[in-house]
């Protein structure tokens, strides 16, 4: 075996999940940045704000208005991407240009009544709410549809409209793309092992330490070793969980300090409310037992070395393989080490 | 066959390049943006910037100078992604952690020495002269390395730190994920039906005709019927053609003519400099012969309805599947009918 040093060679990191493969220049990690500067969230946000439609008891695009929710509130989202009645079928005017009906349903998921809050700034007991509400939409749009997509895009660099805590559900009639490449790959790994793939790194991980940033009784929260982000998180449940409903009430309660933690966490990298993507996958909810599948949420933060600089994935990773400078382990030693927390 | 209307109802298109689905939903085209706006880039740029490090004669990271160059001018990138001399071979912690040493080259093209040009700003004769500069660096960097992957990123919007027209080279010792798929995407309909795949495209579009931008003797510019970024085009030779060297002096002429077409076509589309990552994907440089390859270009372009408001590729694409509102069809008419040219 060569003598590659992780913190200092170029090398490739393989990610078992995907089938893909990610370039890390850990050597460029020093160079100086002339290009576009993000500017930081606004943080003076008042607890309710009369313009905006996520806020209790306001108005909504087409007249309706909020109820005065205490909690969680959850509603079907107005500029829906899919629409439950649309028409199914082979749609393809040719072999060569393949199309197809698709169904679904987008929803939008308030966390809290309060615009002024974050995930990270809400209270555990208010965070497991969430989760709860999180399992029971996971339940019910999955018991019409294959798929259910849950996210969230925090900040205005990751396309959110709207500062007011919250996340959406896109449930799907099919198995969309990045969900069929998990599948697949857990499903070989699962074939060849008998061990949930997903299961096996987590244990590895708690063993090596060094790209884990913390860990509960029932819980990992780690920067996988092919994480593509330079802060990427994947969270995954100690024990073999394949859907988030599955989740037993102390692994909730469980779930939301973790949350809390990581996201805190991330916070005070940089002192400024960290914009991410985040979601879940869990196994299809097709009706099929899906043994091989075990729940995670990936989270995708874009800022690289400040509040107002972050990493761009265009010409390179478009059109070759995505690419990053500083590895997994320097990414988690920065997050386990934050102060300020 | 469901009667699905491309203009009207949600619908999912397969990429049979890389073999992806993309979600499409035509009828939320109208959704209002409160989000992000991008700044639109500075127009007034001198001919010459004292500050700029890729302009004649200036100083460049290290205290190298550049020379007076005239025409195009290509230097080793002062903080390359991938280096020459690295380790090579596995480096895999364990099965679960895959790894292995990653050898190339980075290098810097710029198009021309004036500092306040772009390719769709220049003469003809000029852009020809940067597609031979192109050919001659594929077939240099090709002679050592499996796969060189030619790209431009332009604008702030997509990760560029200096706006002198320029380009970049990766050249590496690997195949690149996404280099990867496509080869198998290729080969595999090359085997079932002894065509090159994108040239079957090719002539189908011809014949259709409604996401055609622009065509000439030699090339074909389309909107793809699986675009995912909002006026992605693909630029397609129309005889077989597998690597970018392998063009004719005419071909390359008529290159940069269709070049200056497309990329005019997106500065009038919202009368703004247009940001785009672009590149060039040929068969791989390993001594092989790859009959099932088509040499092409794709153009990324972030923005969605103005200067101002681009699309944001985030939660449910990063987790789940790529999605547009505004169909090829739609965008490909708006370029064809752009007026001010
Ligand atoms: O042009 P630069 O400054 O080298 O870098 C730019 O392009 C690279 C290749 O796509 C990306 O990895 C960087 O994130 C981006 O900022
Ligand atoms: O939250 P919104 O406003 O619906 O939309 C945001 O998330 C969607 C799902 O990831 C993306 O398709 C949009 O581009 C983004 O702006």
């Amino acid at each position: 075996m060569a003598k590659i040093e992780f913190d200092n060679d170029p090398h490739r990191r393989f990610n078992p999940l995907t089938g893909e493969w990610i370039l890390v220049s850990p050597h460029r990690t020093k160079r100086p940045w002339q290009g576009q500067q993000e500017k930081p969230a606004e943080e003076n946000r008042p607890q309710h704000d009369p313009k905006c439609y996520l806020c209790p008891r306001n108005e909504r695009a087409g007249g309706v208005h909020n109820p005065d929710y205490k909690s969680t509130f959850v509603f079907t989202n107005d500029f829906s991407a899919l629409l439950p009645d649309a028409p199914l079928g082979d749609a393809s005017p040719s072999p060569l240009l393949k199309a197809e009906g698709a169904r679904g349903e987008c929803r939008v998921i308030c966390f809290s009544p309060r615009h002024d809050l974050t995930l990270a700034k809400m209270e555990v007991p208010d965070i497991a709410r969430v989760v709860d509400t999180w399992a029971d939409q996971i339940t019910e749009l999955g018991s019409r549809y294959k798929w259910v997509q849950l996210f969230e895009n925090k900040g205005e660099a990751m396309g959110a409209s709207n500062p007011h805590p919250h996340g959406q559900l896109w449930a799907c009639d099919f198995l969309p793309t990045l969900a069929a490449r998990e599948d697949a790959c857990q499903r070989e790994y699962f074939e060849a092992n008998r061990r949930p793939l997903l299961l096996d790194v987590a244990e590895e991980e708690i063993k090596r330490g060094d790209r884990v940033v913390a860990q509960s009784e029932h819980w990992l929260l780690l920067v996988p070793f092919w994480a593509v982000w330079p802060f990427e998180y994947l969270l995954i449940p100690r024990r073999h969980v394949r859907r988030l409903p599955e989740l037993s009430s102390e692994e909730r309660t469980d779930l939301a300090k973790i949350l809390k933690e990581g996201l805190r966490r991330y916070d005070a990298l940089f002192d400024v409310s960290f914009p991410y993507s985040m979601g879940w996958h869990g196994a299809p909810t097709d009706g099929q037992e899906h043994a091989h599948w075990q729940l995670h949420a990936h989270f995708y933060p874009p800022l690289l070395r400040s509040a107002t600089v972050r990493k761009f994935m265009v010409g390179f990773e478009m059109l070759a393989e995505s690419q990053r400078d500083l590895t997994a382990e320097m990414a988690a030693k920065r997050l386990r080490e934050v102060g300020g927390l």
